[in-house]
């Protein structure tokens, strides 16, 4: 299969990368390097320091044989992106490319404003690029739990029936989001639905939780494969960033109450679903979804699980809840369905002692990096 | 009350500025002359010369005495959106700043960007203006019943319960619209719902259907304080195109069976709901939703009552159903509720012989203006 990678010196885009070319895949990764340069300037940088793409593409060709092909620009620049995929003339595309933070978001009108354009141009980007080049094209795009919410009924895997005075339809699952970064993941979906239904595309919207960890079959393979690691505020996932603080000594930072429960998973997970999305791809017309999660926590559950982990190891680890800076439920019902990928294949790595014995292991050896300002900014959704 | 009126150059924003001044309301509208412009490039300009603002501004002064300010600018600017709402300081924002042609807005991929980033970015920057200088600036802002599509259910206005495994909750009522266009309004009313839930703005989200007709007690006391009136495929709504039509000895252009059912209403009583909707505004915290339609027709149905009214006039009409360039459904349900505004005190202006007349004498003296080439162009939404 030819992929296409977009985001692809994020978390997920350089494992993502790496999973495809090892099962013999021909991949193109795509990015303009925003998160780096962001991270750069709000001096929230990852903790391991990764090599640029050209490096790492060199350094991944070392040892497996392999080639990944790299290519720097604007997925936001139509030409550049339709110039890619005339070339390239890819199966599927896995689009990652989209400012992926909510306090970024948060952070300004003109963070807010760059959040929105950037993700909605991005899809509408590679929307209208298929549609150009190849409408057979499978779009593999990464959602957000965040999407739905917290409703206070069961969250269905994208569709729901409703019926209303006696007459029924079905329609996409109610979603009202908490940042500006969820809401323009909304209107992602709603323009992906659009463009489904108007030309017959082939996508699937993957509503994925806090991802985890750092591991997978690859980026085991040599340090300088492993991808971006943030524990910050910004662009950091909450569990990452709970083991950093252990590690830092820095008192677990839970919001409000701590009863904010999501759906969590592996970063090796996300590799797993997005490679069975890829090789069972969507209907033409299709629009699936996945909610792509394999277990829930609240923040506190969640916290005491790092605390025990990090005890056994020997640290001092302290919780301490303060004033939510954003504006959402601190006790709510949570009950998202996630049998969809299941069915697929997915063979999930839970949240076990082991997965985190392994995290403090890696975040051990670049302890002297940790930027205990990065941590908490106190960015307010108010 | 002192109000803003974005998008002072359209076929509602200008008589909606004479109707709250006439009304003793201090006013100032902002317009960029988008549509203007654009109807130049694409060779579809209104019916009727309409004089640029600052001249439209000095008749009115000059017939009744009042003032409106007018400001040239881009909205997108949020400097200088900001700097209209310190100096102006207004207690209500009306929002018709938006690229409002759903065939506008599939012409290219150009265009359907342009849509998407001008309609969402404008109405995060005001949102973000009215959070930054005055949280209880009520904003009341134009969405479309097209934002619905046409669902299996009754449409209620705006929200519905939702019952689910024995659980319940209230959502926004499930939308999925037809084009690039109604899709960027969906995402519109995400956002504002976003931005009220947060920073608990006031916001009145009016899903209008088409509007027709060219009179309000303000339009009438001189022909220069016509609005612009379109009549072409891209900037014109159906039924003033079908009587242009008429006028023009053009068949009237039916797509596909012509079942597609809308809610139409008087420009009138867009005058009355939008005035209705500022002197009652919504609560700090609420995204009050109105369905702005006064009755509903199939486009069969419209071309009936044109065809007898313009053969009561002594016009030859003839219909001609052609294949559907869009995408939608040609026979379908489609019952919406619209009680909101007549609770509000809306006394609705329905489609009668007398209406119709009305609008046929105005095209008549414009006739020899009318631009066959304008009305059909086949802009495929596929």
């Amino acid at each position: 299969m030819r992929i296409i990678v977009l985001g692809v010196d994020g978390y997920l885009g350089w494992p993502t990368c790496m999973y495809f070319s090892q099962r013999g895949h021909e991949v193109l990764g795509i990015d303009n390097y925003f998160r780096r340069n962001a991270a750069q300037e709000l001096d929230c940088e990852a903790l391991i320091p990764t090599p640029n793409l050209a490096q790492r593409a060199r350094v991944w060709k070392e040892i497996t044989g392999r080639e990944i092909k790299i290519s720097i620009g604007d997925i936001i620049k139509y030409e550049f992106l339709l110039s890619a995929f005339r070339t390239f003339e890819p199966d599927a595309v896995v689009h990652y490319a989209e400012q992926p933070s909510a306090p970024y978001s948060m952070m300004s009108r003109d963070k807010a404003a760059f959040t929105v354009s950037n993700n909605l141009i991005g899809t509408l980007n590679i929307a209208n690029a298929i549609h150009e080049v190849n409408p057979e094209c499978h779009i593999i795009k990464l959602g957000t739990m965040g999407e739905y919410g917290t409703p206070n009924i069961d969250i269905e895997e994208g569709w729901l029936e409703i019926e209303h005075n006696g007459r029924k339809d079905k329609f996409l699952f109610p979603r009202q989001a908490s940042s500006i970064y969820h809401t323009s993941k909304i209107q992602d979906t709603d323009l992906l639905w659009f463009y489904v239904r108007t030309w017959d595309l082939r996508v699937t919207d993957l509503m994925q939780g806090p991802v985890y960890g750092i591991s997978t079959g690859e980026t085991d393979l040599d340090g300088r494969l492993l991808p971006n690691f943030h524990y910050d505020e910004i662009f950091g996932t909450v569990l990452n960033r709970f083991i950093v603080q252990a590690v830092a000594g820095y008192p677990l930072t839970v919001y409000g109450k701590g009863g904010q429960t999501r759906g969590y998973l592996n970063l090796k997970d996300t590799m797993q679903c997005v490679y069975l999305s890829a090789i069972q791809p969507a209907r033409a017309g299709e629009l699936r979804i996945f909610n792509q999660v394999t277990e829930t926590f609240s923040v506190n559950e969640l916290a005491e699980k790092v605390k025990d982990a990090g005890n056994a190891l020997g640290y001092e680890v302290k919780i301490n809840s303060i004033e939510n800076p954003r504006k959402e439920k601190e006790e709510h019902y949570y009950n998202p369905k996630y049998t969809g990928l299941l069915e697929l294949g997915l063979k999930p790595h839970y949240l076990t002692d082991e997965v985190m014995k392994g995290i403090f292991s890696l975040v051990e050896r670049y302890r002297g990096r940790i930027n205990r300002e990065a941590i908490f900014r106190g960015i307010k959704w108010k």
